[in-house]
C-alpha cells in the first residue's frame, strides 16, 4: 500500500518507517527537518523523500496528486512543549494549520484514512485520574496541547463531513531512540557535555507515564487494525508513572557518573515550565478492551531509552536540536 | 472602562454597545464587514470604529496599542455553519488564526480580560443530553465547531501562561434583531422575497434552545461579574427547544402568509446541512448555580425574534448575507 508519512525525519516516524517498509508498502517521507535529522531517514528502494514545509498547501496536495497515498500517518508536529511557549505562533502554524493542510490534502485528491500522534496534554490538568477519553471539560495549559485539541477538532470534523477515517492517538510521553527533544534526550546531551552538572527543571517531582516506541507503534498498529469506528480516539501509554528524579538518577548510573560528584541544581517549583502539567495518569482501559497491552512498564521503558539514547549521544548520532539548546 | 469588541457590526455585538455605552464605557469596534454590516453600528460619542482584518496582527497590535483597552469583548466569527463546510479553510481563517491574533495582541499589549463567544457546538453529538460544561470527549462534527474548539484551547493556554482573565459562554441558538444570519433570517427573507414558496433544509424536526439576544447579553454580563476564577466557561442557553418547523409556521404566520397558499419544500434527513447537529439541548445549571436564568424560553425568544426581524426586514434594514444567499 502506498502510504505518506509526515515528520518522515522525526522520532515516531524514523522508528515507525522501516516497519512500514519491512511489511512491503511503499512510503513517501515528508519533512522540513525543524526538528527531525536527515541522518535518521531510511535507506530503502520502497523509501522516497520530500523535503517540504507543510505549511505550503499547494505542494502538498501535487504532491498527493502524483503519489496517490491510501493511508497518511500524520506524526509532524512540534514535539518541544517548552518552545511553543516561548513562540506563541510555533505550534499554531506546525501544528493546527499543518494538520489543516494535510486533511485539506486528503480531502482534494481522496485519501481515505488518517492515523493522527494527539496527546494526553489536551486534558489539561485534568480532576480525573488516570484520565479516560471521555474526559471532559478539555482546557489545555500550553499552546502545544492547544494546538493538539485544534488538530483533534480538525480530523473528527473532517472525519464526519468528508468521510474520512480517522485514529487519533493520545500519546503518554513517548521514548526511544533517534529522539529530537525530551527530558533523556536533554539530560543526556548536557550530561555528555558536562558531567559534573545537570540542571533539573521544576522540582524533579513531575510524574509521567513513559511509553517505549515500540509499543507506542505496536499500539497504534493494533489500533487501526482492530479499531473499526469510522472515527477512533485512544490513550496510548502505560499505567505506571516515572519521575523526573527517577531518570536523572538512572541516567547518572548509564554514563557512569557519581551522584557524589556532580552538582544537581533544580529550577524549582511542581512545573517543568509554565504550562506543564506535572502529573500525568492516562486510563489505558480502552486500548486494553480492544485487545493490547504495552510489552514495557514506564520504568522499563525510561531505562530502556537511557540506555538507547546515551549509546545514541555516545556515539555522536543525537546532536542537541538546531533550533537551540 | 476602555473596551474593544470585535466583529462589532454583527448580530452579537451590534446588540451589546448600545449596553456598554450606556454604562459609560468607551468602546472600540472592529470589523470587516464580510458579515456584519455597517447600518448596525452604533452613533455615539464614545464610540470610534476600525474597519480592520483581525487576520492583521500588525494593525491589530497597534490599535490595541493606540487604545489601550483593559477589556475586549471577542464576538467577531464566521456564525454561518454551513458556509464553513464548502469553504473549508474559512473557520481556520475567521475563527481560529483571528482568535489568535486577538490573544496574541492582547498579551503583547498587557490587556488582561477576554469575552469569547464560543458554542454548543463543540459538544459534536453529545451522548448526554442536556449536556454539561465538562461533558467530554469533544469531537465536533462541523468545521465551524471545530474553530470554536480551538479557539477555546487557545483561550485556556492564554489564559494560563499570561495571565489572562476569560470568560467562554457556549452559546445555544441567539436570535433576535440586527441578524446576519440563521433560519429566522433566511425565512423572513425568502419569505418576502416570494411568499408562495418556502424551502426547509432537513425534515424540519431540527429542535435546539433559541435564546433572545438580550438574555444572550444580561448572560454575559451577570456571568462576567460573578464568575471569579481566573478562567470561566459556562453554557448559556435555555431550558425548551423550537424546531425549525415551529419557526416556519410562527414566520408564516407573523407575515400574514396562508399555510394553504404555499408550497413548502424539504431537503429531506434528519440534519439541516452535513456538520448539523439536529437536536441540541445544554445543561444551564452552571448558569442557574451562580445565580442566573434568562428572562424568557425557546419558545418566547423565537416568536419575538421572528416579529422583530420580520419588521426588519419589511423596513429593508434586514438584507441577504453580502456572500450569497
Amino acid at each position: 500500500m502506498k502510504i505518506v508519512v509526515t515528520g518522515a525525519a522525526g522520532f515516531i516516524a524514523s522508528n515507525l518507517m522501516p516497519r512500514l517498509l519491512g511489511e512491503g508498502h511503499e512510503v513517501t517521507g515528508i519533512d522540513n527537518f525543524f526538528l527531525g535529522r536527515r541522518e535518521y531517514l531510511p535507506q530503502h528502494s520502497n523509501f522516497s523523500f520530500n523535503e517540504l514545509d507543510l505549511l505550503d498547501l499547494d505542494q502538498l496536495i501535487a504532491l498527493f496528486e502524483r503519489v496517490r497515498p491510501e493511508r497518511v500517518w500524520h506524526l509532524a508536529a512540534n514535539s518541544d512543549i517548552s518552545y511553543g511557549t516561548k513562540y506563541t505562533d510555533f505550534d499554531l502554524k506546525g501544528g493546527t494549520l499543518v494538520t489543516y493542510n494535510v486533511l485539506e490534502a486528503m480531502r482534494r485528491t481522496g485519501v481515505k484514512e488518517i492515523l493522527f500522534s494527539s496527546s494526553g496534554a489536551v486534558y489539561g490538568e485534568p480532576t480525573v485520574m488516570p484520565t479516560p477519553e471521555d474526559y471532559g471539560p478539555l482546557f489545555p495549559i500550553s499552546l502545544y496541547a492547544a494546538s493538539k485539541l485544534a488538530c483533534e477538532g480538525l480530523v473528527t470534523a473532517f472525519a464526519h463531513n468528508y468521510d474520512i477515517r480517522a485514529w487519533i492517538f493520545r500519546f503518554g510521553n513517548i521514548v526511544g531512540p533517534n529522539p529530537t527533544h525530551g527530558v533523556i534526550h536533554d539530560f543526556a546531551l548536557r550530561l555528555h557535555k558536562d558531567p559534573t552538572y545537570l540542571k533539573i527543571l521544576g522540582d524533579g517531582t513531575q510524574a509521567k507515564p513513559y511509553v517505549h516506541i515500540e509499543d507506542c507503534l505496536d499500539g497504534m498498529m493494533f489500533g487501526h487494525a482492530h479499531a473499526k469506528a469510522g472515527f477512533n480516539c485512544y490513550n496510548l501509554a502505560v499505567d505506571d508513572q516515572t519521575s523526573v528524579n527517577e531518570i536523572a538518577a538512572w541516567t547518572l548510573e548509564e554514563m557512569g557518573i557519581d551522584r557524589d560528584k556532580i552538582r544537581i541544581e533544580y529550577t524549582g517549583g511542581p512545573r517543568g515550565w509554565k504550562g506543564d502539567v506535572a502529573q500525568v495518569k492516562l486510563d489505558t482501559r480502552r486500548m486494553t478492551a480492544l485487545g493490547w497491552k504495552p510489552a514495557r512498564s514506564s520504568r522499563e521503558a525510561t531505562r530502556r531509552s537511557i540506555r538507547e539514547i546515551v549509546a545514541q549521544v555516545k556515539d555522536g548520532r543525537v546532536q542537541p536540536p538546531s533550533h537551540g539548546f
